[in-house]
């Protein structure tokens, strides 16, 4: 079992969950974040992060950029799934998400040592996100 | 060292921090997440997070439920305890959570390599939450 | 690859980050969490609660104040770094945030199986972050 942790751009969330759900992973977590790649941001970045934010609050967005290094924000995706699906639900991810500007997110896989339903109160392995 | 992480429905933040300090954890960090399942949400079911989202904005609600599929407003319950811990933690937690109706959450265990308590800069392996 | 998760002060968050681009690690992601560590709060951490919580509404304070256990607004603080970086970064987090006071916070290596740049849909394991 496995973790995948995306963090990516706010637009990106629903055509990622769709693209998953296509392929069979309904199941995610999502949540708020904010984070800063290697290069700093220039102008037009700036811009460019305003227009993506959608329905981001613009006093939200503004917290990030005035805080010395300019902070976007972004959502940080996760899904949990078995070893063997790993491969699958990180090649949608990204096909979802390349526009191919700096900015696209990172992915990471993270090894989960086990996993419950709560509601049952059942140890799941291979069962997990089908 | 283990990280639990669950999430959980909002209104049981409480009961499960108080039930973990009750058995002796009383560290832990909570956040927020939107979170979907397997199953696509019936309209009783909005109903249903409606009434469990108590005192959670009726905007942020609002927001999840307009997203295309649904998304469920949860709380990521996190605490990392000794290995040896994980099997009381992890049935508290359970136990606690477990109303019998889908959406009471998942549970995963993830490996900690390493933890450090920042104000004395010491490693902390056995220690750590007792 | 490791994963490097520091719960710090909200006012912690700006300095840390200059630190750990200063020496090369400029790349990092930072949520927002409530926590609790082994204390029950005093009048007085409140206090210091209220007074370093700087830019957080009030609000959102309040809202934790009152939830029966004291949570304290944190941020959380991650970063993925090669193997032969993590000391570094540890000890540079470490620096930076230790008051000497209660709820400095706590730091957490993780394991990382994977890493990926999503513009590029490349793994990367060894120029990641740098």
């Amino acid at each position: 079992m496995k973790e995948i942790m995306a963090f990516i751009r706010l637009n990106m969330v629903n055509p990622t969950k769709h693209a998953l759900a296509k392929v069979g992973y309904p199941s995610f977590t999502c949540s708020k974040a904010v984070g800063r790649g290697k290069r700093p941001l220039a102008a037009e970045a700036i811009q460019v992060i305003m227009e993506n934010a959608g329905s981001v609050p613009a006093d939200e967005i503004g917290e990030h950029l005035s805080e010395g290094i300019r902070l976007v924000p972004r959502r940080s995706f996760s899904l949990i799934v078995d070893d063997e699906q790993v491969a699958l639900a990180v090649k949608t991810i990204i096909q979802v998400n390349q526009t191919g500007t700096p900015g696209d997110g990172r992915l990471f896989v993270m090894p989960v040592a086990e996993g419950y339903n709560i509601r049952t109160g059942e140890r799941q392995v291979k069962e997990l996100d089908r």
